[in-house]
């Protein structure tokens, strides 16, 4: 593979095309290689290069069919990669001598013209990454020469599937979670691969997640990065005896404790004999005390301890409460506690009680705040369960179920061909869900009084946009009946060029991560909120022009065969 | 990133460790690094540093706790990519830096240590990669210094957990077709993310599956490849006007027919009035056919035809059999269909029965057993259907299901301390499966009388293995009375040492990808069979000896808080 891009970073200084524009960086994961698609787009390729159709200008629609989790909306992710693998697509000389390999009856013609293609004839428009998108609307809509823009296809779906899965998936714990808690990606362990973890993090945070543990996503993609223990250090200790270096300087250096152990240990007989704790709990786990000492001598001024090693309320929290205590006295301020098994509503309740008792009997300010963190297989379900229940934790850390999808692992999206020279072109299905729409199209969001999205429409390419104030007919593409007058108070066109080749359009700029988190969490508040709820959402509704509709159904009729019954 | 690394092949020609072994490969993908990790372990490890516990001496274990998909069994995957990963586990000076920023509160000296980590020092012993496994028996075992170990947690679970759910999907994929049946991996569009695609090729290759659509999955692992066409590719076509260069030389090369696409017509036409089929079906698709014709134009001696873009048995299938029949004029053998929507099992008679009857119409012998290959969002259940209902289909393509592990998108790998400074540790919980079982273990499969394996048994590391012909007490590692003796006519240590570190132990070959593939096949015919049903499997017995399971409820009992009743 010694083929593979070697660098993952800006080509820096490069500047590509005619006109002087940038070339976007590589693709985040250098396996992302024009390779890295199915073996039937070069045996088509090679069949449209053998039957002189490869220059043929085609138009794809990339859109997806359903909206995943049993919801009425998903949000768009995965274009910025998409972007990236189109501007450095090149074959290497490695892999067409792998490709000839494969497809060893090609004519030599054929590999020289592979060697010579790229993205230069090819345009791309899209919705911008991280907005609200629904089924049928194209994500993104892909124009060139049909045997190059084939070559795009698998790569464009596996880049955008997962990545508008997983974004999907943030926004909705997102939504169920509440604005004023804390949201932790946890989930690079469990992703589906070392990718998945990556690409993971990148969209959980674009969906509205405030930080990850990931250290690889937090450099790539300057997310926020948080973690403090497991379990494992945790019973990586016998005792306290273990700890040799006990000396604590204050937070303000104004002078040290030579035994921080001996004033935790203190503590912890202090909490057990106040008035308020008497007989609540006996001898605390020691590996657990002496773990928490060390991770606070490591860390004093942003403790945050795992509690549930061996027992929460009897042994985590005191434990907790006593080195927070130790802290405080050297006026540090402990962070909180992290949940990762049991009652969760039942145990941050307990823990919040306790932390209010001490802040009353030993009048520490603020103590009775300190932040509580749940994680544990925690998904939308349970977050929901937890807010019916009562429960007083402050930030969730969720992994398996946000990363891989757990709810449903995959949305299925696909390219299809809409036009070839200028000729538009239907795919049919026994299925009606699965007939594409034909044509070059435009596509627009119409806004309503108040301010709220109506409905979003597809036109054919030369078809005049919607006017505000207009009123326009919206028709369901397949069902006759369904049909709506919108006139709208704002005009939202959804797909922008954001891949020009060489033409002379001109090209919107990739938005940074943080701008495409916004855009996300701004489009979810933006939605009428029944079109969100998690039980019996609304679904938005998605419609094409008079004359769209019109035209889906002559060709419609034009390429079914006639049944003869018998 | 310009430190990430920058190749995935092998560093040819390096040799590495005191003992002159050569380094295995970098891991397949670039990404997985040192920092691939979640950051508390990065947060542990200083505060080891700090506690100058860093070098203890740590023994993990890495194992999962159920089997996945309702099943009683699980296929291991992924140790190929933790050896490489550990083999070239080093820091780079950027990553040094980005932690620094992360961690702008640890001393100087940490990072200098960081630096000077490698994997020397670590012992890594493991169950061949491609066998069946169960629950709670260490997959991996890993032994070295704590602080070494625990950067070693995130990315090991990460290479593991979904390495091992997939082959395992795919082993499960394979029992439910039957050995005679071709299963074509087709996930990568829909897999999660690049890598997750490229991953599962691997996996669901070992798991069973005899090829892939993946081009880079071949390519990396050498995979057979395989792919024809698409919707789109036929939908391109708008009759067979379009095809300008009309020539096919025979297969024997002694002649060339001029206009293969009158050839082609001409034997539609006389498909169309033959006494089988006259009034069978009307005009074909013109699209349609054309494709076919061009595709076999492009390859004439691998014609396999997407025949469901308008209707399979009125177009669809009598234009493949017109253009494998004018193939078959020239001396060529068409490979067959493909079906991709509708009644899949109708379908594939209903071809079936076309074919016979075009073998018997024009007496071309072999045509009846034309390939049928089926796609369309297969699973495990899908095909267990077909199999009840009947159909002729050959070779499954499946993609969606199988990749993404939809019906269970994780494994819950963990990773343990079982062992510190020779102090066996246990992590309680109130869940009792969570509990962890202590101790350096060594675990083993004893095989019955009739060649099946009877249980798998962890003992002490210091304990007598079980010997051939002699009695030993196998129990339940958590339930009292639960337990039974076990006579083994055969006796197989399951963990081997892949990873001596510096350490004079021997290790053990990394097989290649085929021997895996054969052992998994192997270890899926050799399990007796109620183990591996999909319906109401009898769960294969994991035990504990009797000398482990006492240690490991003296522990638990030293460790859990005893409660007072108020």
């Amino acid at each position: 593979m010694d083929s593979m891009p070697t660098a993952t970073g800006p080509r820096a200084g490069e500047a590509g095309g005619e006109r002087g524009r940038a070339v976007p960086p590589r693709p985040t994961n250098p396996m992302v290689t024009p390779l890295l698609t199915d073996l039937y787009q070069f045996t088509m390729t090679y069949a449209y290069w053998k039957a002189g159709k490869h220059q043929d200008r085609a138009v794809f629609d990339l859109y997806f069919r359903k909206n995943p989790f049993g919801g009425e909306y998903a949000v768009f992710g995965g274009l910025e990669e998409c972007i990236r693998f189109i501007a450095n697509f090149k074959f290497e000389v490695d892999d067409i001598s792998f490709l000839r390999s494969v497809m060893p009856t090609c004519e030599d013609g054929f590999f020289e013209y592979l060697k010579a293609i790229d993205c230069k004839d090819v345009e791309v428009y899209a919705i911008p990454e991280g907005s609200v998108v629904f089924p049928k609307i194209p994500l993104m809509r892909i124009e060139g020469p049909v045997a190059v823009v084939q070559l795009l296809e698998t790569p464009f779906i596996n880049l955008v599937n997962y990545a508008s899965l997983v974004t999907t998936n943030a926004a909705r714990h997102r939504l169920v979670s509440g604005k004023s808690k804390t949201l932790l990606e946890f989930g690079l362990r469990r992703a589906q691969g070392p990718d998945g973890g990556i690409s993971a993090s990148r969209c959980c945070y674009m969906g509205g997640f405030d930080a990850t543990s990931n250290v690889a996503a937090g450099r790539l993609f300057g997310i926020p990065l948080r973690g403090t223990h497991s379990h494992a250090f945790v019973s990586s200790y016998m005792g306290p005896d273990e700890i040799t270096d006990k000396a604590l300087r204050r937070c303000d250096g104004s002078s040290t404790c030579q035994d921080f152990v001996s004033l935790v240990q203190s503590w912890l007989s202090k909490i057990q004999w106040a008035n308020s704790f008497v007989g609540t709990f006996g001898e605390t786990n020691q590996s657990e005390l002496a773990a928490f000492t060390s991770y606070a001598l490591a860390f004093p001024d942003s403790f945050l301890a795992l509690v549930d090693t061996y027992d929460v309320t009897k042994s985590g929290v005191p434990n907790f409460c006593a080195v927070a205590l130790a802290l405080s006295d050297l006026g540090y301020k402990a962070i909180g506690i992290r949940l990762d098994s049991g009652d969760l509503a039942y145990l941050s309740t307990e823990a919040r009680k306790f932390f209010h008792a001490i802040e009353e009997e030993f009048g520490v300010l603020g103590f009775g705040k300190i932040s509580i963190t749940a994680s544990n297989d925690l998904n939308e379900e349970t977050i929901d369960a937890l807010n019916k229940q009562g429960h007083e934790i402050d930030a969730f850390g969720i992994g398996t179920y946000l990363v891989t999808c757990y709810a449903q692992a995959a949305l299925g999206c696909v390219f299809k061909l809409v036009e070839i020279n200028n000729q538009p072109r239907i795919k049919l299905s026994e299925d009606v869900t699965k007939v594409s729409i034909p044509c070059k199209k435009r596509c627009y969001r119409l806004y309503g009084r108040e301010g709220y999205p109506l409905v979003d429409i597809m036109t054919g390419d030369n078809e005049p946009p919607p006017k505000v104030g207009e009123r326009i007919l919206c028709r369901h593409p397949f069902s006759e009946s369904k049909r709506a007058y919108v006139v709208p108070q704002h005009v939202e066109e959804l797909l922008k060029c954001y891949w020009p080749g060489s033409s002379d359009k001109t090209s919107a700029e990739l938005p940074s991560l943080k701008k495409s988190r916004d855009r996300c969490l701004q489009h979810l508040e933006q939605m009428r909120p029944d079109h969100m709820r998690r039980l019996n959402p609304t679904p938005y509704k998605v419609s094409v022009s008079a004359k769209l509709y019109d035209y889906i159904h002559f060709l419609w009729l034009n390429e079914a065969p006639v049944g003869e019954l018998q």
